[in-house]
């Protein structure tokens, strides 16, 4: 029988933290060992998040005061910048470190640098992450040591677009992503911004231009297409609670039709567990993902000629955080990836 | 090895049945062999509710197509009337009949005629139906071949006042609920007063005076006091989806107080997997449960002298209507009631 | 003609302040001439609330700033305690103190201490505050120079039972007020527990048993019946922005019945220009009066012999807060009581 | 004294008819004579949107019912279809038509078959009908007889996109349309897909390459740029109820870049009354026009070098409809064009 690994959830009181831990709990492999929140220590869960009432969980503690020697995998759910520091700390505490922050994830760090204004101080780990993108990174994931999981937008960009790129059927220069979040992408934060009356029925764009996600989608479109790729990136924040969904506009390469678009994703992700390709003309909607690891595309030939649109959606808690966290660990220890993650969606 | 038992879903249209599928396809005992909708006949379940894309289901059938002789159970997911109906013709046919209407929850056939304005015309089957409030049935689950599974108000309501009620601690006549309900507890019905833009960013009462529930409250409350009672009882419609409160006031008989309720109420709740009784000060709230099997309450003392307050919550859906159906066959069957009910409530 | 009058608005970051703003920018005799936020001096308003650009506004001051010689009226959206201090600083200073805080709604400062916590300063202007719950004050307020509004509960609580209290008609120990509100009645504060991810799709109940508004509740009712008046009071959280139910509880004296009830309020609301008595049976909703400084309210018989149901509806930051506030400063200059206030509701 | 005219409303049973109706209430030169509802007549206004309560308006009639003596100008809030064959029955009639509808807004019958699946009965008339784009309309509107109202979805982005196109600025061939409306664009209709439990928390896209708002803008643009202009369009659905929201992105034509196009919109927009081009860096918010007939953009330099976006809002049911109906009126009568739509927006 499979030994049962001992898991550590590091930033807890975060929503990605606190979605792994709602994870975990019906992960029959995983057993959550250690919780921390360096503000929340000495607190039980429940006190943070009243929904763990009668879970048997371990109390929260500073990371600290973690006993490493009995930790196999550390799940990082803390801000960037905070995360690498804490990596270096506990990465040869354990078996494996699951980062789900932002700081392994761009390759170049000067890259980083320019991106989130600070320097990166643990190169040699960054050198030795795999970018976790699972269905694209199987190969790697095995034995992997440190894994970075990408953004919620990338993914979710990047599961709409690498078929394509990777058969070398669009024109790279005209990739544009409208994306559009729910508020739990922006984390459990106090602010004035955030709040229920600020945000209920409206919509608004945000970080046009700017958005630190572009140069990620970037760096993997660069890589895969040998080319030098810029995305167009724009995020829109909704009134509502989880989801995403990114509409993604492309002109096809000369010679190419919509057809020809379709029969490469439909073999690409016909086997996929997580990846559901619409039938022809269905539009995937955020509400019949939500809570799952799932990600579903429509493709769609735009009324302007030679241009097709790709519509994605995921749940950036899950699919686009956490459970793409849980199904990167599950494949770097020759696990079924849909281990723990084989929920239906909690819908209506 | 414990038998796989099969199971029919009725009415897999409307949001009961679908949220039965969700719940089951989870269950480790159950095996859905037969779905059914008249009007949606010879569809694919994703074609009604895609969530449930890429799950091993069975396609939509009419009821007289289900092929009985492999169904053990049959969990009726229909509208009044049309449930008591069907439940005629099939119950010989299978081993439990699991109702999740209201057409087998008031015992006296003429209170069903007053209530739901028509004749019951099941008498024979009426009388031998299980009133499945499970954590106050268990005794008569066992072995029961039919089971009115409770209606969502009055699973709330009846929670929150049983405790009390037997223990003879509450002012029969005083007894005032006021329930808050999310539209799902409405259905999936095309009428105008459901449409979005008419319920989003508002609130309001109904049926105030007159709500169906209100009889079915009374009789488990006559039942267990020996006392002719009439409750109080106002629902709301709230602009959510899921989730339910009840708010009830009472007056505490004379010579008892505060600690005296939270000192019965404390020994009764404390072991049963799926209530739980919030620490003195917590107020449950509804998104805490959103998607499980539980009912949170919390007692307090009212600044009335000599009266308390019991606030309530259950997913409407789930402890309200396909949780429990679940939870009471488990209990038919001599398993753990917990099944294929241990999931954590998604949130946020 | 008219004399135009000169407002100042003290407060004006948050929603109350901000809601008299929008109001008064449509009211035909007030200019709006001063607009103050300590924190946020110097800015323009629409940096605070981009609904305001393109509006001939005075940029924000803090309100040692204002020029008080040319202010005839200062409307005070202040927290309580701070609303005090300054109201102490300038009542001086100008004709008319519209106070919209909690702290002159208290007749007695004993009471105030124990409510609030901390000791009132300002005794003197407090015997002089007239309580602007408009329908019952028009006498004292005409010539009123500083006027304490009512908190949104006790307004949507106290227009709901007035007219049968003063016929004498309830049993005054059964008094039950089930209270929900929208979440701008919490504020423009960026809390952990207000963030739209924390509070959307869900509902709860809150200070149970002890909100501030009981108190206010029972003066009113004490000082019209002549009798120590204590009522349950408890507050409900709901997924919305504006709008406020309360529903109340309470029994008939003997000998009255349900037409008795309708008998008094008819004629008590039929002439009020902001009070809607709804056609039996119909039942108000919050989104009919967003935006609006309308209160609506139905009466209903309960099921339970001899009691009754009102539930009554207004929008917190209107009727509730900064509508009634211009109302009640429109009497107190003899002016008609409906100027700037004859919106149509935003619906849907 | 400017004479008042007699408006009638057709299709008061839907939202952009009712919100009719609430902007005109504030009209200071019409006066509502006729509201007409074919399946409602007989009815008071208030039974079908109780908002109207204690307004003084005429109940519900049938179009055949008004006494059109007495009608200055019709509004039609009526679906496409049924609009034209009304209106060419009232043209007659009235001194001025305001079609809220589609049948009048695309130019060539044969297009009009094309998008909306029948022909044009109304030839005549369409040839004769004015595009009501008011700002770019004005000179048309002095004197029009028939003026068709824009869509919603055109309008906004008509207006985003103008300047630059009548510039000549951008490359035609480059114009992504990513489009994003609340629930009340779809109208008031009691369909399945539409009910609250199915929409909110959640969004979509929909009629991707094929929505009939496509034709309609491109229409304008190979008007105003002289070449034939198929723009990529898309609208998503979002969990709210009002509001708009267009991403634009466009290729900048060589040699221009991002300062020379606010030069352009500067100038252009400055002195418009309902358009507010927002300070660099700021994005604009549907829910800061909520209820208005504002227009606001904001300009953006994209990641991409040479490329730009647009991000423009409003309100669907004011701006995108009947506030536009109501502006374009003031026009057609030689009045000051913002009378009656002078309300700052509702929020929060």
């Amino acid at each position: 029988m499979t030994q049962i690994k001992n898991a550590a959830i590091l930033g807890v009181s975060g929503y990605t933290g606190a979605e792994a831990v709602r994870l975990l709990l019906s992960h029959p492999q995983i057993k959550i060992k250690a919780l921390t929140a360096q503000r929340r220590a000495g607190r039980a869960l429940p006190d943070l998040y009243p929904q763990f009432s009668g879970f048997d969980l371990p109390d929260v503690t500073t990371w600290q005061d973690v006993d490493w020697d009995e930790i196999n995998v550390v799940f990082v759910a803390l801000p960037h910048g905070a995360s690498q520091d804490i990596v270096g700390q506990v990465a040869g505490e354990v078996e494996t470190v699951i980062d789900l922050s932002a700081d392994f994830r761009l390759r170049d760090p000067d890259l980083y640098m320019r991106t989130y204004g600070r320097p990166h101080t643990q190169q040699d780990l960054l050198s030795k992450a795999v970018y976790g993108l699972t269905e694209y990174a199987r190969d790697d994931l095995r034995d992997a040591r440190i894994v970075a999981c990408p953004g919620c937008y990338p993914t979710c960009s990047l599961l709409s677009l690498l078929p394509a790129v990777k058969a070398d059927m669009l024109e790279l220069d005209s990739l544009i992503i409208d994306a559009k979040s729910g508020a739990t992408g922006a984390g459990r934060k106090a602010s004035d911004g955030l709040i229920y009356s600020q945000l209920t029925d409206g919509a608004h764009a945000y970080d046009i231009g700017h958005h630190r996600h572009g140069p990620e989608i970037d760096q993997m479109l660069t890589s895969v297409s040998g080319q030098d790729v810029t995305v167009s990136f724009t995020p829109h924040l909704l009134p509502m609670s989880r989801g995403m969904i990114t509409t993604t506009y492309a002109n096809l390469k000369k010679g190419l039709d919509f057809q020809d678009l379709r029969a490469v994703y439909e073999p690409r992700y016909c086997h996929e567990p997580f990846i559901y390709l619409e039938s022809p003309g269905v539009v995937p909607q955020t509400r019949h993902i939500r809570g799952t690891n799932q990600f579903r595309l429509g493709l769609f030939e735009d009324r302007v000629p030679g241009s097709v649109i790709i519509t994605g959606v995921l749940d950036n808690l899950v699919k686009g955080s956490s459970g793409q966290a849980i199904q990167n660990y599950n494949l770097t220890q020759g696990w079924n990836e849909t281990l723990g993650l084989a929920a239906v969606a909690l819908f209506p």
